[in-house]
């Protein structure tokens, strides 16, 4: 091994590992990290550092002892879309329902309908600011959601400027085709015809165009049923797209368990995921992905089984769930104080939840682990400890970013 | 009046004034302040000041529109404290009990171990740290409670400590006497004689040295009751010394009610006041400090009657409780947040709980407002309305910061 610029060696940090299998943040004690050609070559402790590579003189920074985790992913946000439906909130707490709210055109309608009156380049200028926000808690990989266009040419777009934000940002993109999430206005007579619009029409045309890394649904009264979304993950499965499917939010509909049963990457929200769900959830390989930004928002009191999803052992992951109407939460970090402080998940648990469960969570096995072989995405914080990161609310940890090896955030302490 | 350094225009602001006795925000649409020697010289729209300060050539800024706001103050925290109590968190997320980690030398007596042992200089970094993150949300004046100490040495360094931030940063501090905070451990069998040392010792050592600009204790079933608390305000009373209390957060043991009886500046948590209370702070003039970032990490389930607040008219301000145990909250901009969600205030009550509420809890009549005479303490944001600030979690809207006239903070747009 020679030493070269596109080869850095990390130590004295304390390595969050988030390896396999475990059960927690698997930490390495005064760790190091060798990071070659973008990729994590070499993972131990600095003593073993210092022998291993004493005859290399590699480039090598300290991390003061401080946390080095795996960049973190956020496998569940609906970042792009047009409009503001702050006004809403505003109404809301003064006094009008959602009734009358949605009677003068709010609600979903209402980001519908700006996000098709917006351009591309209205559509990117906002997304980057949001992702910016987004960034500053060590995001590497982020999954974006289309679902407010509906119609083929917005929802196109809006996939289109969510793969385009990499080429502004040190950040990856995963992409989810959502048409499945409501009833465009123009379908409101006629919901056959919308789910024979999404099978037949759009979700060929965003497949063949290579738009979307998955396909999702809202199986909810008040969105899509099993028996509809089931004709959309028959059709995904058909073109050979991965599903993953928002479940069991606001009532059990059994969607986590048809999710499984199609093999599903995920099942997200699932605050009345029933049992029978959670062990079909195990059998089918599927992550739960928790979303306490919603629940917190929609001010829900029916927490998500989590007792049951460990002893079935199914990975959690944690994600913002950005979104204009029910979670515009645009902090990760703050995402997994409220895991703990809501769903009273553990600190460990969590850091797995926005790294190796939420890499499962998306397919990619590149990723989410400090291990030799994968992706050298990584973030280095300010405190010594997962609890550092979710105990303390609306500071800012964050103080390093490597994004496939190169160093895009802050500096070393 | 003639042009002159330290004499500045803002123009083109969405201007909060936040004046005194109306309920909103009392926004000013294309507004202009005129700052002259650090104060508020002039307040109008930008249509006016053009045609007032034509002859002026005055140095003129755009804020192209935005919000701008007082400097927001943050009424209530504790934010200078030795030792770490995140470990205590993730104990309780892993099954242990309250009574175990107390046993184990947790809870408030670890805060107070850990404090006695902090010198003045860790006292300073670490609380300039926390400082730090507050500052992020536009927050120009903080007070700073004692209460980790409890010894007159540790209680005096505390508020030494807390005064001098000033010196480091823009900040105003305030600084509050917490001595019935908790019984210190050498006194545990002598509550009456803790009480003693308080009224005789402490409390008039402490006004001697012009350590404490309010004095305030913590009225609970867990901490001192109505009757030594009672002892306490009247020794604060003789000595001339504004008084506050910690009533009501977890049972109602009529603390507001004594407090307003002594014309107390505030009364804070409240999730137990009855209707008895309210009136009793509206006639006493007692501001009403809610405290959400508690209510969530207690996940406490009752809240405080803000309707009844509202009809009494008693003025409700807002604040982060930034403390190591029960409310490690490090923004003034997610608790904005938290108490239109979990306390479904409006936006423009929580505005007025930050600044004019906030400034009345401090007994400050300089600030709070943006009116002429008043401190040029200023806050400019990313947005154009209150909900601006309080619909999004975990973004950073804050975009300039003027501290007695002087940009400390950001830039204009």
């Amino acid at each position: 091994m020679t030493s070269a610029s596109n080869t850095q060696l990390l130590t004295h940090a304390t390595v969050a590992t988030c390896a396999s299998g475990a059960s927690d943040a698997e930490l390495i004690e005064d760790g190091a990290v060798l990071i070659e050609n973008g990729e994590i070559r070499w993972v131990g402790t600095s003593v073993e550092a210092t022998s291993e590579f004493a005859q290399c003189s590699l480039p090598t920074s300290s991390c003061s002892g401080r946390l080095l985790t795996p960049g973190l992913i956020d496998c569940h946000t609906h970042l792009v879309y047009g409009g503001d439906r702050s006004i809403e909130f505003e109404q809301r707490l003064m006094g009008k329902s959602y009734e009358e709210i949605a009677r003068a055109g709010g609600g979903i309608v209402s980001s519908v309908q700006a996000t098709r009156a917006a351009s591309a380049h209205e559509l990117m200028q906002t997304a980057l600011h949001r992702l910016d926000a987004l960034l500053a808690s060590g995001v590497t990989t982020v999954e974006i959601k289309s679902g407010y266009g509906l119609d083929l040419d917005t929802e196109a777009r809006c996939l289109t400027v969510a793969r385009k934000l990499s080429e502004h940002r040190p950040i990856s993109v995963a992409t989810t085709y959502l048409g499945a999430h409501a009833l465009p206005p123009e379908f409101t007579n006629d919901r056959e015809g919308y789910v024979d619009f999404v099978v037949n029409q759009a979700l060929p045309e965003i497949a063949d165009r290579g738009l979307a890394d998955a396909v999702d649904g809202f199986c909810e009264g008040i969105a899509f049923s099993t028996q509809e979304i089931a004709r959309v993950f028959e059709k995904a499965r058909a073109l050979g797209i991965p599903i993953k499917l928002h479940a069991e939010q606001l009532s059990n509909l059994g969607g986590a368990k048809l999710a499984a049963s199609f093999g599903a990457l995920s099942a997200d929200h699932l605050e009345y995921l029933d049992e029978e769900g959670v062990v079909a959830m195990a059998e089918g390989g599927t992550v739960a992905v928790l979303l306490p930004g919603a629940f917190y928002y929609l001010r829900e009191t029916r927490k998500p089984p989590v007792t049951l999803l460990r002893e079935h052992g199914v990975p959690i992951a944690i994600a913002t769930d950005l979104n204009p109407g029910s979670s515009p939460v645009h902090s990760l970090i703050a995402t997994m104080n409220m895991a703990c402080v809501l769903f009273e998940l553990t600190p460990n648990e969590v850091l797995r939840g926005v790294t190796v469960a939420a890499a499962q969570a998306l397919g990619l096995r590149d990723r989410g682990q400090i291990k030799p072989g994968l992706r050298a995405d990584l973030a280095l914080w300010s405190t010594t400890a997962p609890v550092g990161l979710c105990y303390p609310l609306g500071h800012a940890p964050c103080q390093a970013v490597w994004f496939a090896g190169d160093l895009v955030r802050g500096q070393l302490p």
